[in-house]
């Protein structure tokens, strides 16, 4: 039932392997659909597990404002609640309250903010976030960072004080996690006592600042360490680069995340880079704008040329939306509205990332990874 | 492939029958679903299958302005457009032009209107309502006829000449389905040669003027009859009345068709009167409004009560989202506006509405449909 991870196929910096989870194991390298408020938009559970997806993220952020980590823990934690009963990681919150919450005021203590949803003042500190996702009781909790704006980030200006704080926190965010299993402390229920908890690296663009993140974060001891601090706005070969100092620097018996990345050619190039796992609200989100990943790169499905196309999205594709529709059905659901469109396109997209993966994991088993990374790239193009 | 009706059992006016078609044979009493723009709002295909749906409605004046029968037609017709292998009816479209468009008026000839998307000038007669159905390709075509105002056909003001107008563009309807079948008309292309065409009665609350009206349609020979006019805001006793008069009076060997009804209840009571078809937007929008149909009657959703319920909408329920969500979860999604909380809602009332229909059948092939309408009418309740 406890937390374990193994790998089990090397290429290069390359890694597949098996996370063990109490609600189940996942192959790796995984991509982990977004759930923020306890639902991949726009796609039911079924149709999520239909499509492949073996883990999904909840956003601590939104769960704690709406409907409020404690109703979910009188309801016996998130996956009760929800009816998922496949593994869930929970984030922070830090990234949304960074993002979204107005007013926020960062000290040492934490964060305080407005909600967005009603402007009530909240604060969150290391130890509320730590507390909050053991209410929520997923099987991979986050440690809290200072998640710094993405220009100041890239400048390099706020990045070691940013990192530096994140160290303090993620020392305070462990102590409260294995205090929480240890004691009870008033007002927190512990819903999933296989909860595992996950350090994450800063350090902005600046290598040197991510080599002393990485050796002061595993000097605290986490389950797995995430990569933080990327996809910001910096250029992709940056990121890419970044990655590949990092990843490779990070304990080797432990999967590695890494946070918010990214479009599909990311995937084949941080896994190429040595990371395990991933999520990011792409697929679901250009889903909902009409946008397709395909083996070929971004089809915008409104466009006019699509209109009595009678190919289904992607012709490679073995996904519900492309096995039984044509481009000009989804456009006409697309252009009047239907939420079915969202739906259709949702599937799609899950399913393309979630059977890259597969194939990706596939090839690893065989050394052939190389091989599908480079195919990979001679079709796809972002434009 | 011809399309057929065989009544299989009877209990009172009550009938047990099959409906035959080019695209599947389906069991009445049956509900169709309503896919106004080629989809039914907020649920997939599968969904919809899953849910038990057998036979769809599509709404040819939707589809007539986006994406327009012309395209339709050249992608084969609408179940190869919208990927829908099962029996499709549509309507005329007369009645979204009454309750839709703008600037609309009436003559002899057919409705002049203003397309509600953008305002075009539109015309539909009765040979255009049969030739955009023709393009379409249902399997049942439904006949233009005269829609007035709830107040006015209520009052019986406008109820003969709305009837008689109708029963004169029934012959034209007629003529040309007839025409399409024999010749080739130049802008037209039949994509289902096995369409059956229905006529509609009117004549308002006033059952002289129905049983006129009856005489009169069934008089130009239709492959089934529909009873048009009810649920336009008249009192549902004399909607059951009005039923109860009509109903029995249409050929015995024909499926009768009760357009847009209704609640549950008024499901069970038309079969009752002798009633095969049904359809109504009810279950799905409402299920987008927050409003579930159970055993019970009504449950809102969003309702504080429900707010930590671990209870699935309706414990004696089948259906996907009773046998996997809370009340408690849906009424979160439904308050966080996730689209999710739509198609779980649509799913359980659909599931309701068609489980319900497969009871009432079942029921006659046993004779217990009495006990049935008993045991129904004791638990639901419209408050």
């Amino acid at each position: 039932m406890a937390f374990g991870f193994e790998v089990t196929h090397t290429e290069g910096q390359a890694r597949r392997g098996v996370l063990h989870t109490a609600h189940g194991a996942v192959e790796t390298p995984v991509f982990m659909p977004v759930g923020t408020r306890g639902a991949v938009k726009a796609i039911t559970h079924r149709d999520l597990e239909d499509a492949g997806a073996h883990i999904i993220l909840g956003n601590t952020y939104h769960l704690h404002l709406r409907p409020g980590d404690d109703l979910i823990a009188r309801a016996g934690g998130l996956h009760r609640f929800i009816g998922w009963t496949r593994p869930i990681l929970t984030d922070s919150g830090g990234y949304q309250v960074f993002s979204l919450a107005q007013m926020r005021k960062v000290t040492e203590d934490g964060v305080q903010f407005r909600s967005h949803l009603d402007g009530a003042l909240c604060a969150l500190t290391p130890e509320k976030a730590t507390d909050i996702q053991a209410q929520l009781g997923s099987d991979i909790a986050m440690a809290l960072d200072e998640c710094v704006a993405s220009g100041e980030r890239v400048a390099g200006r706020e990045a070691r004080p940013a990192m530096e704080r994140s160290v303090r926190w993620a020392l305070r965010c462990r102590t409260r996690f294995l205090q929480l299993q240890h004691e009870r402390v008033d007002g927190v229920t512990v819903t999933n006592c296989a909860q595992a908890q996950f350090g994450i690296v800063q350090g902005g663009t600046d290598t040197a600042l991510r080599t002393e993140s990485v050796q002061r974060t595993a000097d605290i001891g986490f389950e797995a360490y995430a990569i933080g601090g990327l996809s910001v706005g910096e250029p992709v070969d940056v990121m890419y680069d970044v990655v590949a100092h990092t990843a490779p620097q990070l304990p080797a018996d432990r999967p590695r995340y890494l946070m918010g990345t990214g479009m599909p050619d990311d995937l084949v190039e941080c896994v190429a880079r040595g990371v395990d796992m991933f999520d990011c609200v792409l697929p679901t989100r250009n889903a909902r704008n009409g946008q397709l990943l395909t083996a070929h790169g971004v089809l915008v499905i409104k466009n006019a040329r699509y209109a009595e196309d009678p190919l289904p999205p992607d012709a490679d594709c073995g996904c519900y939306t492309c096995r039984h529709f044509s481009r000009a059905y989804l456009r006409h659901l697309f252009i009047a509205g239907e939420m079915t469109a969202a739906t259709l396109l949702t599937v799609h997209n899950l399913y393309f990332y979630l059977d890259l993966m597969r194939r990706i994991r596939e090839a690893l088993s065989f050394g052939s990874f190389g091989k599908l990374r480079l195919e990979f790239h001679r079709t796809f193009s972002r434009r």
